[in-house]
């Protein structure tokens, strides 16, 4: 047994135990079989964990190199590529969790060129389904990385050189092959350098012409070789690029109408990248689902007082309870999951803190939907809501909202009905004292 | 002759005198006449002054009473409305600039409920026709305020409350019937608090159909009155409300695709909601040329450090310059011009200082136009960003656009090719000179 | 009896009923008695309303006019300060918190000029000695405000004007006075204009020696009345102004050290504040201990999204929480407390609003005790921070820091003993968890 | 002659041509011998090309590889050190500016240990040397690089473990030596990791007074070795720390205050820093004189809609013009000089590309000290400036600065003699277009 597969021997399973125990790494909330609401906890959040930052990563960062001492960062090749499978497979295991994500390049032998690229990602593929296999851990989504390889400095689909938007296709295509054999529940794109530097030298309708073109194909390609799940993508206002085109749920919204990619394709919303925007994350999850491109989650925070994407894991309590509401409130997930996209800080240099971001990640979902749970369970945050808007359902609303009435209409029953609206309190400070309540 | 109309009168009308003139009130670069890519710079610029916030605001701010001593402000009723008209329009001439811009509460005396409301805008209307005629200032847009009054609090279209929305009916009918009147070349919708300031009190999806609602039914008033302009949706991000829907130009383009509104609405784009959004204003621009929905401007600019509107006057020329280029290469404005949504500071309380804040943001607007103008005539700009997209008019640009071809095509030729493009320098910095050179 | 003196009669006095009950008004987690690490829950928290937000604000702001209905604020001069006292004492006693805090113009009839200022203040402080009597309500502390009046345009003390400054000693001599009479524990300046709006009009280093000398002033002041607390500076970073001097903690402590006012001179850290000069609380709190200038905390949050001053009620845990353990290790406070300096929302127009915002504020407060608490007792926070640090208390680490040390001696001893430091885990992720786990 | 050597050769040397050249590599307005206000452009601008962005940087980021394809960056150990330095000085000598700057491992082979650190570096002392005697090129400061190497993760003077310290404390010492030997006019301290990622394990008493240590031992160890030019702190708010604790300048006044350095000590400010922490670059320029401690600029800028330090160019005219503003009211810099701590795009692959950057920088630098300087000259508005404040030069003024004069005699004159201070117009719209006429 190679040093990369026994990397995270030292910590046992991680079990549920309770918001009692003494134990660091156990599940104090998560408690997989717990059914909350109708579902367990496990159906409800379908987590999972990704590749990238925990197996990829080695601490570096743009000021200083890698401080992590991981034995499959050593390695090379096809060798690197199935230690580290070893390696990831074992902790998915050891948390229990029921899924997992990766980008094409996180898990493959480093390529030089297409061609290179196309057989070494294939050459993962077996092993990887056997791992799958013999944990019984899933996929929640399979993505390409169209942004760390120099060809792609000025984006993959939206380059300026067609011969970049052949490559990302390459790349796209098998992604998609791969992800519809492992059974993906969902394809993502994250279009990290699909965006600009400077205005000065792009051509912004072009360059989204582009996008929605590679768009339309995937989504052809999709039906034709039956992948269930949808397309997501993945919405960043900036970083690595001054300006990325899918800046937040409404931008994307807004594009997936322009290109009519509205049924085939959602949003996977990532907390971060939502405050990087400047929104919330719940708003950004209530807005999806009110515009009916909810899709799944990437669970992680960044810094309030820092302007670039941290992914620290997901750890404040309110933040998490008040996006739960709407989870909760709209059915939770189909195809989805809260996927941890989320890395150990770089002064975190051991086994054991990557155990201690997840399983606190993993808690405080669990206890975020406990929360939100008991809220709705509770009633009185419903019924407040339903009572606000209840002028809507009367006849007034309903004249308004009815197809034929006109501004005139409207205006002149306003008039003629001397119309004086009685102000009402929003009561912001006792919904707020409620969620706190069940927190 | 009143007080109010004589508070300008201590400067003459400001001419240009061109860029070596002494004289601080005099236009050093807006030459109305003057020629510029084949439209005079009033013809292209279509400069407008708005009322608000010269002849409504007194100069308060949430930590002060106003500092300013106005006349007209110690009117009330009609008669502060009729001074202040007297005052606006021989400020307006003075500045000989060609139009204005006003919301129904800005002009008229104030009103405790709807059918006041009515009657006060419908008395001003007389005076000010006759003051447009005899100035010759036209009217760019008018708007109705639909966020000071309390009954907005909560909201006008978007309220819980269906009578607010009526009321709101009231408002926009009659200021569409008054901006039709004075032959107005826009009516714009800003929403001030068509948001929210908390999620747990707000139905999202309800807000966002009645909003959709106002518009479709606001577009229909708009044919039946023969109201030629378009009407226009003033994105911002936030402020008053914690978050407000129209939240930036692509946030609108969405909204309007869904409720089927794109070919009758534009966006009045402001530069200060801009940069609260977190976005450029040449970035505001070319996205609402690119996506078809371009309108018009308010000018101004926010401070860089603070996270407020702050309305200042639009004086940076390089930012000017590259929102220029932007407006050059598509033709400028049709309906819409550059209006002055700008404000003196609270210490600046001399009838002078009001001169000094639209003296100067004209002139910047004026030199900005002739660099931008320079830039494109020297061509390089233009002709190293066609170059870069060169490849998209080739051979492989056109196969991958074209309808037929597959995500299967384009990878399998990009393969069989042994596709291996070739890295080009984005040359940003040299672009940055370019426009440099020519400030 | 007044209808002021009624306004918040709706409502018998806040008690505590734990964290079961299902009352929507009673404490469930302040329990003024209970003793915490040694202290009662109301000698730690100190808590204390303040007069402005409630009592002065009508829920007016920039975009609209005031939205509340009470009594006190339809009435004017004496008349409606003294309904407004009756107003407030009967709030402050109905929730039965232990201090409040005032500015001078909070409290009295409105004056226009400086002699009406100083005898409208003088003639409401009988009155308010009464009811603070009758309701054994204390002065957390006093201030004045030398922000609102338009004289202050230009700043108070760091006004270019000498008079400017003048009148403001005026005002900071009589609430000094009054602060001493109500014996108010501490005394407050929040510089709202004592900064810039562009630092072409500005004078920096001649403004920051004007604020030197009054404070040097109101040092000495202090010590001839015999006021026994502290002067308490409030930074802010801005807004009103572009920039205020006072911008945070570690500003404030290079001022006082200029000014060699360290002794006498302390913070008052306000939240929001903190958050809009991009530093979290904590840190803001754990800088003026390490500094030797923590005095007391407005407690308050802003929005994360918005970037001015919402000063919303405090009430995330894990905020609270973390800014809890700084104050807990280090003693917590001494003249300081906990003041609420917040307000509810503007849509929140109802007297019931006010309670649910400072009964749910004041629970957080205690609830965030509890947590820091337990975390504390629980000893493996601490105990880490010690062990981590244990070098500095060895050999090598007094070494370094011993007197006559050089840069040259630790140099050599580096070399000559080969130094090659061990890296040791920062452990992040874990201390998180733990705070969590408490929450 | 290598290739390395030949880099930069296919431009020639850049000179000046005027602002009316066809060239675009020529200087436009960096005439260095240019008399401006009795200085030449060189003597007050110092120009300074850096090492690291240009030399040391691959191009890589966060979220992909190096895009470069620099000759030397194909080579290692010192065979690498010399043919940077082949390709550096080259560059610096036909760029035609007068200084460098560098860090202790910009220059040298890379080491795996303190020792090899001190060999390797000493080995290109001599070649460097020689390039500096025969290019003329000068330092214009050193310092050590004390945040990429894994063993700083944690900080250098402020890591919780003391024997990084004295591996600080080696670097330091040789790179202090090495600046002397090269006549270097300053010494720099950026602070890369001296700040935290969490305060849960931090103690920021404990790591603030190491670092104080640290400079106390520089500052004797400066004088010892007659190293006459200041040691220099550069401020930054965070990146990659979460806090950094020289956070800006008014931050580094507090902390030199407290440990008794600022005679000996000054800031290196950035502008790039100044806006992430929320600050104008002529604020902190204007701070740092007013506050004793100016010392030099690294010049460049963020982009404004990013949180991250990006580094570019500093090439905005009204930005820099406000910064000379208040370089030359203050007589300019002594030992400090404008160091272009700037660097390409990573898209910008080419040789010519760094030309661009340096070159439009430069002319930039020249182009905003010539505007500021004709301000100045016309006199406008330092007269304005002298007028504000005349009142403190005048009899209350005085009196209220005078040593004795207190709280009360101030009270009581405002009082006696019924000081009513009239308004005066701050006129900020007036200045700024004053400003904008020199551009």
């Amino acid at each position: 047994m190679s040093k990369s597969s026994e990397y995270f021997s030292s910590v046992e399973p991680i079990k549920f135990e309770g918001p009692d125990t003494d134990k660091t790494l156990a599940y104090r909330y998560y408690d997989k079989d717990r059914v909350v609401m109708g579902k367990t906890m496990e159906e409800f959040l379908r987590p999972s964990v990704c590749y990238w930052h925990t197996f990829c990563w080695n601490g570096f960062d743009v000021f200083g190199a890698g401080t992590f001492d991981r034995p499959w960062q050593k390695l090379s090749g096809q060798e690197m590529a199935e230690a580290k499978l070893d390696a990831a497979f074992d902790f998915f295991a050891r948390l229990g969790l029921p899924f997992f994500a990766f980008h094409d390049v996180d898990v493959m032998a480093p390529a030089s060129n297409m061609k290179e690229h196309t057989e070494n990602f294939a050459r993962i593929l077996d092993p990887m389904e056997q791992k799958m296999e013999e944990t019984g851990v899933k996929l929640l989504w399979g993505t390409a990385n169209m942004f760390s390889d120099p060809r792609y400095m000025g984006g993959a689909s939206t380059n300026p050189d067609p011969e970049v938007f052949a490559c990302a296709a390459v790349q796209v295509r098998q992604a998609m092959d791969a992800t519809k054999r492992l059974n993906g529940a969902n394809y993502v794109f994250w279009g990290g350098r699909e965006g600009y530097d400077t205005l000065l030298n792009t051509d912004l309708k072009r360059e989204m012409d582009q996008l929605g073109r590679m768009l339309s194909m995937a989504v052809d390609y999709k039906h034709k070789i039956g992948l269930e799940g949808p397309l997501l993508i993945e919405p960043k206002p900036h970083e690595p690029t001054k300006h990325q085109y899918d800046r937040d749920v409404a931008t994307v919204y807004g594009f997936l109408e322009r290109y009519g990619l509205t049924n085939d394709v959602k949003v996977n919303i990532e907390t971060n990248h939502a405050t990087l925007a400047g929104l919330s994350m719940d708003h950004e999850v209530a807005a999806a689902y009110a515009l009916g491109i909810f899709g799944s989650i990437d669970a992680n925070r960044g810094d309030p007082q820092n302007g670039w994407d941290t992914d620290q894991f997901w750890n404040d309590p309110l933040d998490i309870t008040r996006t739960m509401i709407h989870l909760l409130r709209n059915g939770g997930f189909t195809t989805g999951g809260f996927n941890f996209d989320a890395k150990v800080r770089r002064q975190s240099i051991d086994a054991e803190d990557i155990y201690h971001g997840h399983v606190g990640g993993m808690d405080m979902l669990a206890k975020g939907l406990l929360s939100a749970a008991a809220l709705i369970e509770h009633g009185e945050a419903d019924k407040f809501l339903s009572d606000r808007y209840a002028g809507w359902d009367g006849d007034l609303g309903k004249f308004i909202m009815a197809e034929g009435t006109t501004l005139d209409a409207v205006a002149d029953r306003a008039l003629s009905d001397g119309v004086d609206p009685k102000p009402r309190s929003g009561r912001q400070e006792h919904l707020e004292n409620l969620v706190n309540r069940f927190l």
